[in-house]
């Protein structure tokens, strides 16, 4: 955990409220640090539906295998997460770990492991000693409480500088419904000290198939739609959780995504994601910039997408605006490795609105001190028009800085 | 230009040869830099075959539209590359520069524009004013020597610390042919003020459809296997002309690049571009560390290459050997996300011969101070066995250190 916390992080954080069927506690369980919480249990009441995505990586931790098969039974009574140590990489090792955490957990909470789901971050390859969690889970169990969540964002984290954590209520059907969320990541994704972990809970009553379809539609542009550094984790977990129990308050149970009684619920289902994944870019490891890149003009969203994301991974784009440089030269440079359709000569490109280059050119009326002045902001928004078709999309990351080699070439030794 | 030349700077430089056909001059044109030369000519005996290899950018520069046109006809006369601007993304007035740059060089050596091959690199979306070529040109090809290989090299140089010269001498039938080459490159590839630049010069009699073919053979294991920060330039050029001037010497003259004869000139050539995509690797911005990622055990070379470049591109394994960390917790997220096949179960890793992991998890035998004594070295191998197949490739990288941002950050401010 780094000391300093980062300039971009958000300066009002809200408190989230109690959300019925959802019960929280965290713990010490020195897995790997001293004198700060490692462990949360967050406790689930029967019927509590589950939908889950994960890192595409080919090299998977043990944990995100657990979840993808526990996945299957759509039904979710206890979530562990522990940090300092992320269970990947492994072997057989890393499989009994899991198993052993599930059979604890199940035991404190009168469930099936069938129910349990996992996650563990920090350093990879060293094996996780699970009956460091005999005891442990036991105790959480019977102290978890309705409240708490700034404690739970707090016990997940790694390298971030700030806990992130994101509300928002709603009506469904003549009920008020809650939406609460966490997360964690700072460099996405360092498997060794860091990954990007996220849970949702709601007390809606969605069933599994809906709830995951909600979430695979919603992390396309937010948590798909963030890069610190084009690094993909072995550990990467968004986790959604509904507990139903606002049935009870006469919200509708909902088994299908394309429900029209969804539509407010939805919108603010992914402004959490939104919230929380802007935050995990504010967090970027010796981030100083939050960068917006916008491209429209695209031949189709997903070619604007790739474009995006070229700009966005590009470490001398990432450099220049470390260095307060409206380099748009470099812009161009990533344009042309994306592969992708792109005219020289109907480029145009803005940095925080104003146009520095347009018709493959740079704009005549470009004024060098205007845009230094601008680059010094802490937010900076890159917008590249193709002038191709339609195609529109957005992607956040941060700067490359001296501090993110810092942070991550001085960690381990 | 750094001050600072770069710890892995080779030791021995070689003196390039004369070589029959090609006479080199350079000049101080004021292009950008002072007290220094940032043009250079090379003027080519008639019967000049050249070939030519170019980025893959959909933005590239006008100089290298100009030689993809002229590569069509199979012949040139004379070489023109500045350092200084590099005439990218300059719009109308780009296409305007290389015209009169061209047509200045072809009344100097009396030859059709058509022959001209020009090269640009420095700063991009700078108008370049060729009107500074005028006279300088026609100097140059009146004062054209057959040495001064080395200030050639220095001529075309702008983030570079060293001037990267290679030379090899083999038979070719009976006859000796030599072959020299030139690089320039630092940023892999900064449009801002770096390129890849490359030009070999060979006296054999070869074919402009044989040399062709050589070069895009050659250049697959040698400058495509070779990243600094994974941002491809809109300039990359690499260009190879071929005097025919050893015929005179008995050379045969050879026109398929399959002809058996050809056996040990390929080598040579080969070795040359090898070396000096080498040279480039050592002289990233900011590396300290030259870094030979080795693959085995893919399903394809293709394969092994993907993984191999997305390990050298990970900016957390390079952040990790600029800190001196056998981090192969980060190659084994590199290897995941490269999504070619990989079974984390089969994986082994070594640093510099020592096997950090194998079968999924660490190796019992790792011994964390012999590994650490080991990454203390200026040059690293990382070798990773998938143990699927018998794909196996090789690329190199450099480090990624903090003065990789200052170089990156700070430049134009």
């Amino acid at each position: 955990m780094s000391s300093k916390v980062s300039p971009l992080a958000p300066t009002n954080v809200p408190t989230l409220p109690e959300l019925a069927g959802v019960r929280l506690a965290t713990a010490a369980a020195g897995i790997r640090y001293k004198n700060r919480t490692d462990v949360l249990l967050v406790a689930l009441d029967p019927g509590t539906s589950v939908a889950g995505v994960f890192t595409t990586s080919k090299c998977p931790s043990a944990p995100v295998e657990w979840c993808r098969d526990n996945l299957k039974g759509g039904t979710a009574r206890v979530l562990v997460v522990n940090s300092g140590n992320a269970n990947a990489f492994t072997g057989k090792t890393g499989r009994k770990a899991t198993t052993l955490t599930a059979s604890i957990a199940a035991k404190a909470t009168g469930c099936k492991p069938a129910e349990v789901f996992l996650a563990s971050t920090g350093v990879i390859g060293e094996p996780l000693d699970a009956t460091k969690f005999e005891g442990v889970l036991g105790t959480l169990a019977e102290t978890a409480q309705p409240g708490g969540w700034l404690d739970a964002a707090k016990a997940i984290m790694t390298t971030d500088t700030f806990p992130k954590v994101a509300t928002k209520t709603v009506k469904l059907g003549k009920a008020k419904v809650t939406i609460n969320g966490m997360a964690k990541g700072a460099g996405m994704i360092a498997p060794d000290m860091a990954t990007m972990l996220s849970f949702i809970f709601t007390d809606a009553p969605l069933s599994a198939s809906c709830l995951q379809a909600l979430l695979k539609a919603g992390v396309a542009d937010t948590f798909n739609a963030v890069t610190i550094d084009g690094d993909t984790s072995t550990s990467d977990t968004l986790l959604a959780f509904a507990t139903g129990a606002a049935a009870k308050n006469g919200a509708p149970k909902i088994s299908r995504a394309s429900d029209p009684r969804l539509t407010a619920f939805v919108k603010a289902f992914n402004a959490v994601l939104a919230d929380l994944a802007e935050q995990v870019a504010r967090d970027g490891e010796g981030a100083r910039k939050l960068v917006e890149i916008i491209v429209d003009g695209a031949v189709s969203k997903a070619s604007a997408r790739k474009i995006a994301l070229s700009i966005a991974n590009s470490p001398l784009v990432k450099t220049a605006i470390a260095g307060e440089d409206a380099n748009w030269g470099r812009v161009v440079m990533a344009v042309g490795k994306a592969g992708e359709p792109a005219d020289r000569d109907k480029l145009s490109i803005a940095f925080n609105g104003i146009r520095v280059a347009k018709a493959g050119a740079r704009d005549p009326s470009y004024d060098e001190k205007e845009v230094s002045a601008a680059m010094k902001q802490p937010e900076i928004q890159i917008k590249v028009g193709l002038g191709l078709g339609k195609g529109r999309d957005r992607v956040l990351t941060c700067d490359l800085t001296k501090e993110y080699v810092a942070i991550n070439g001085d960690y381990r030794s």
